[in-house]
């Protein structure tokens, strides 16, 4: 894996990480035995927040249309989730009236369904009308044409804009107070455009690191390289009702 | 005036507004004098919240070295404050590393210094690091060089990502208990990515009508377009403490 051959967007965007150690508002203590959970540092959730740059997951068989028979991904950089990462291949995304993205990273492992997860501003420069769905939840979403070097493939559904969301691991949903499927909310203190993130599904797994999924355009509303401070608060403080 | 003689991104951008009729939070009462206030309807404040698209200012000297010796701004489209206007002009901005924008519109009237205010997107598209800043703000900003069909402009500065503001008159200000360079708080409620905008600097002026201006990146943000709700607050309810 040569980290050299990186291509700017990816480095700039799909693996540009806020690592920032926040202080997340506790509404609940944690448990002792958490002290080895997931992502823990010094026996405390460590939040991370990542900025998840336009990509695709493939099945098996579209890999192999795309990329060639008996290919498969070849991980090129791994993702904070173990067991994920960004593959080598790209493939162009087309959408109607002839525009398109020429270089959609390929996240990996496969999946049972191909879905192309994109910010509103890739999608409007699209021409793809991209509602706002959690991964997996496709039906009766706009379909493109991926192409790659040895095929192409017609999708009846699956561009999305991804919805923000939150991985954890057990004892995260225990130190915040939440569970699998609730919402939280994350304020991002920025210079001159701090933003408070609603609707911040939780996505609970007992593998999963604690952090935050946003895309270019939330990134970039809060100039998250610049912020100052990150908090992941459940939902509910009163601030919601005017 | 030929409308249909906009191009696509200023119909779907630059005048892209959400002409949504809020409930503003009042903190203090209205005024009974303030029945005629500019934009007011109904004897009430009535909000809009519009996206500003990448676009610039010219002073009267850089119009003439980049569109002839001569010419002026001719008004295309007005836009909601009385005596602002999208021009027919457009300019081509070119950032280091040969990137460029080929089309950005010009905004009137001229200014007595150009300035040229692109979302972060934009920015990091164009390879220029464009610090958020309120508009004239421009000392040591990065610059960038103009192109027009007679001519092109070196910037040494002004190179901007505009920060989030509300224009407002004083029954506005006196409505919301706010003055002039006070920050408010903005919450749009949209389906899956509801966001709240702190950081919303008060612009008054007797002449303006009440109006957020924010950017392409903070509009898909929130998905503008689908949004059910959008409430303006003073800030300080208390949420913005963790």
């Amino acid at each position: 894996m040569n980290s050299t051959s990186l291509d700017r967007s990816l480095v700039e965007q799909l693996v540009r990480q806020a690592l920032r150690q926040s202080s997340p508002t506790s509404t609940a203590s944690p448990a002792v035995a958490s002290a080895n959970a997931p992502g823990w540092v010094d026996g405390k959730p460590n939040l991370r927040v990542s900025i998840s740059a336009r990509h695709c997951h493939l099945t098996d068989e579209h890999v192999e249309i795309l990329f060639g028979a008996g290919s498969v991904l070849k991980a090129e950089k791994d993702l904070y989730q173990d067991g994920f990462y960004a593959a080598e291949q790209t493939v162009m995304v087309v959408g109607p009236r002839r525009r398109m993205l020429g270089s959609v990273r390929v996240l990996g492992p496969t999946r049972p369904f191909s879905q192309v997860e994109l910010a509103l501003t890739d999608s409007i420069s699209l021409g793809i009308d991209a509602p706002v769905r959690h991964s997996g939840k496709i039906d009766g979403t706009p379909g493109c044409v991926l192409v790659g070097p040895a095929g192409s493939v017609q999708l009846t559904q699956g561009v999305i804009r991804a919805a923000r969301h939150v991985h954890m691991n057990f004892a995260d949903c225990e130190h915040f107070g939440v569970h699998d499927g609730d919402m939280m909310k994350l304020k991002i203190s920025s210079p001159d455009c701090s933003v408070t993130f609603e609707d911040v599904l939780v996505r609970a797994d007992k593998a999963a690191k604690l952090e935050v999924h946003i895309d270019t355009d939330e990134g970039n509303a809060c100039n998250l390289d610049a912020a100052t401070e990150v908090v992941l608060k459940k939902s509910g403080c009163g601030c919601e009702k005017k």
